[in-house]
This record gives structure tokens, C-alpha cells and sequence, in this order.
């Protein structure tokens, strides 16, 4: 069975957007993995197709009804054992981990929300699994949904091809990237670090290494700090699997 | 001057897209910001328009030239005072703060990496900040590019215009956003709570604000740490700005 993901949106028309390029567009073209967008508006039952409402309780915006949304996702077929996510700040942030056990999965349902929310009965009913891309604030879920996507359909089977190269990049031990070098072997009177054209392999790898740890240290010791400070509550996912 | 983001990028046909529906799109056709794709290609001077190489040092994927993006970086015109960016999973994470700055300055110029990476020079000798969007790996990065366009387009004036609801989102003070319901009443047995029913603002703001904070520290207890865990090196921003 190819992996898929169904999005739930009310602008069908943004997929495949940019995962219709490069890699990820090949396979989809290729039939290495699919997409489906259906449009909310769809399950409106009004005669203005109308998906949202003022919010309980006041405020602006609006909230996307709780009815409409539940009435979309039950007419999604064969749901049954995929994962049932919403794309929201308010979710679980994302990290590798997570997505390569999406990437292992049949593939998910994903529902984008748009104007000040959605009502959280649908959420608890339909038991969405809410997953934030990171602290910030999005217009909508449609991007959101396109970057999960994104981060997924490259762990498949066959998109990557001999480019793949899961091993050494950022997150896969714990640890940020280490600097990468190429031609020309002098850029504006900088020189690539010698040791990188030593051709001795064991010396690279420990330079890498070395390189990568300071990077992290540096800039994220919150991906290090997990082992350190037992005292902060939630290490990052990606500092205890990687 | 209107705000605008040049991208740099392999595939400029990637944009606006997403970008181009909805309140983005609408406020991109009227000129409320502008958005400019430019090919990286253009800046190879071989007949093969190559733009990278093997990493030196070895290991798989190819590397983006140094001296190819510095000259692409070079002919962007009128680029002094903008900040320049590149998505990469090693850079500093994105938060809504860092988008409210951008927003109100005069708009990025945002290098979108392919391959493996970018050659370090490069990054360090045109002063590339580097940004991520989260603790994942994408195949580029142009959807990380749209991610943070799209999050500060939604706060220039006139973007969002009635629907502008910054004050009570997740992060504006610290945390997560309040559930949120509207009509219908009854939505499978599960009514909506009776306090928000309730015309009592006062209480309907308190109830809110519990719910909020319920549920950050149900969530995400990094996002309340930095106050209380001194000894977490590196709190979330969110949480100090907010």
C-alpha cells in the first residue's frame, strides 16, 4: 500500500503546491506516494456552504464549526488505522522522531484549520491529534501540512534515491549538521579546512563530530541539556531518541 | 516601501504558491507586500549551469557552491539593511517574536538550501543568519521559506484586516491558546461550556485564561520553564517575550 496523505482544507487548491517539484514531485508522479486535498466546504449543508461561526463566549475571528468538520473527516474513507492529526501552535511540536514514525505509517489524515480556530468537540470527538510545527503563528494549516508532508515523503522508500543521507544530517545522533565544504578549494581567500582533504577518513569523521557537538552546544544546548538538567521537564524529543 | 521577500532558490516556480490564496494571495495581488523568486541557476557561469559538488571530506549529497550563492546573493539589488536569511535545521528556531521583528522591518532576503547543505564559507562571509522552523529535516528550503513568509505576512497592516486577532493566539502572552467553540449548541451530546454562554465577560476572560494556562503546562511546561527552572540553558523566547 503507497503512502498517502489526505488533507482536510478549505483550499484544495494550494496542493501539491510546492511538493509537486523536485523529489517529492517525482514520486508523486511516480506513484512513490499520494496526495488527496478534499475541501471542507464540501460537508456544508447550508445554502452558503457556510464552515465557521462567531466564537462562544465573544472575541474575533471565526471558529470553524464543530458539525461541518466532523461531517468531512467521516466522509473520508478507509480512515480506519491512520493517524487522525490537526495542524495547530497549540499542538505537540514536531520533531524528526515523529515524523519517521509517520513516514513508517500508512500515512495521515490531516485537517488545516484556518480563521481563529476550531471548535475543540470535534477535536476531542474525532480524537485529532494536534502538531505544531514550531511557536509561531500561521494564516492557516495549509503550510503546516505541506512541511509534514514534506518531511515525510523524503524518509520513503525510493524518493531520495542515492541522495539519501539520513545518517549524518541534523537531528540523526542529537546533533546539529556539521559544516559542509566543497569546490572551489578557495572562496574569497578562505580556505576549506585542510584536515577535510587529508583523505584520512577516521580523522574527518572526528573532526565532523568534534564540529557538530560545539555547533550544538553552542547553539541549541537544549538538545544537549536533556541528560544534564533532569530538572527541566520536557527535554526536546530528539535529544533522548536520537 | 512595501514589504517584500526575495528568495533565492533552485526552484522559483515553487513561489508564491501556497502564498498566493487567501488573505496572503489577496494582499500579494493588491500590493500590500511583495514576493520575488530568483533562480540560483543564474549565477552558474559553467554551460552546464552547475550550482553544486561533491562535500569535501566526502559523504553523500552534494553541496551548494560558495562562490555560485555569493553571486547570486551579490546581483540582489538594494539588499543593504534587509536581514539575510537561510532556512536551515541548524539555525536558530523560529519564534513569534523573531516574525513580529521581521515583519515590521523591510522584509528578508531568504536563501533556500537543496542538496546536502551550503558551503560554510558562504554563509560566513555574506553574515547568512541561519533559521529553522523546527526540529525536523525537509528537502529544502523553500516549504520553510513559505512557512516564514507566510507567518509574517499575516501581521502587516491591512493583511488580515478585520479578522486580526494577534492579542489572544497562542504565544501573544506566553501561552497556548484557550480552546475554542461556536454553534451548533449540541454537538453530539457535548454541549458547549455553559460559562461561555454565560455574557459575563469577566469571567468568560478568567475561564480563558485557566484554560490557557492549563493547558501549557499540560503541553508544553517548556514554554512556563524559564521562569522556573533557572537552570535550563536555553528557554524557549516565547516565554520571556511573551
Amino acid at each position: 500500500m503507497t503512502w498517502r496523505a489526505t488533507v482536510l482544507t478549505l483550499f484544495p487548491d494550494m496542493f501539491p503546491g510546492p511538493l509537486g517539484f523536485s523529489l517529492a514531485g517525482r514520486g508523486l508522479a511516480t506513484g512513490l506516494w499520494s496526495l488527496e486535498a478534499r475541501d471542507i466546504r464540501d460537508a456544508a449543508t447550508d445554502r452558503h456552504r457556510s464552515v465557521d461561526d462567531t466564537p462562544a463566549g465573544g472575541g474575533p475571528g471565526m471558529v470553524l464549526r464543530a458539525d461541518v468538520l466532523a461531517r468531512a473527516i467521516d466522509a473520508v474513507p478507509d480512515l480506519e488505522g491512520r493517524p487522525r492529526l490537526v495542524m495547530s501552535p497549540r499542538g505537540r511540536p514536531l520533531t524528526q522522531a515523529r515524523v519517521a514514525e509517520l513516514a513508517a505509517g500508512p500515512g495521515p489524515l490531516i485537517v488545516c484549520g484556518r480563521f481563529e480556530g476550531i471548535d475543540q468537540r470535534v477535536i476531542d470527538a474525532r480524537q485529532l491529534e494536534e502538531v505544531s510545527i514550531g511557536d509561531y503563528v500561521l494564516s492557516g494549516g495549509e503550510i503546516a501540512a505541506l512541511t509534514l508532508i514534506d518531511a515525510c515523503v523524503r524518509l520513503l522508500p525510493g524518493v531520495m534515491g542515492k541522495l539519501e543521507s539520513s545518517t549524518d544530517e541534523s537531528f540523526s545522533a542529537g546533533l546539529l549538521e556539521y559544516p559542509q565544504y566543497t569546490r572551489p578549494q578557495l572562496f574569497e581567500g578562505l580556505p576549506i579546512p585542510e584536515i577535510l582533504l587529508s583523505g584520512d577518513h577516521a580523522k574527518v569523521a572526528a573532526w565532523r563530530r568534534a564540529e557538530a557537538e560545539q555547533l550544538t552546544q553552542t547553539r541549541r544546548p537544549d538538545l544537549l541539556a536533556a541528560s544534564r538538567h533532569p530538572v527541566c521537564q520536557k527535554p526536546p524529543k530528539n535529544a533522548t531518541d536520537g
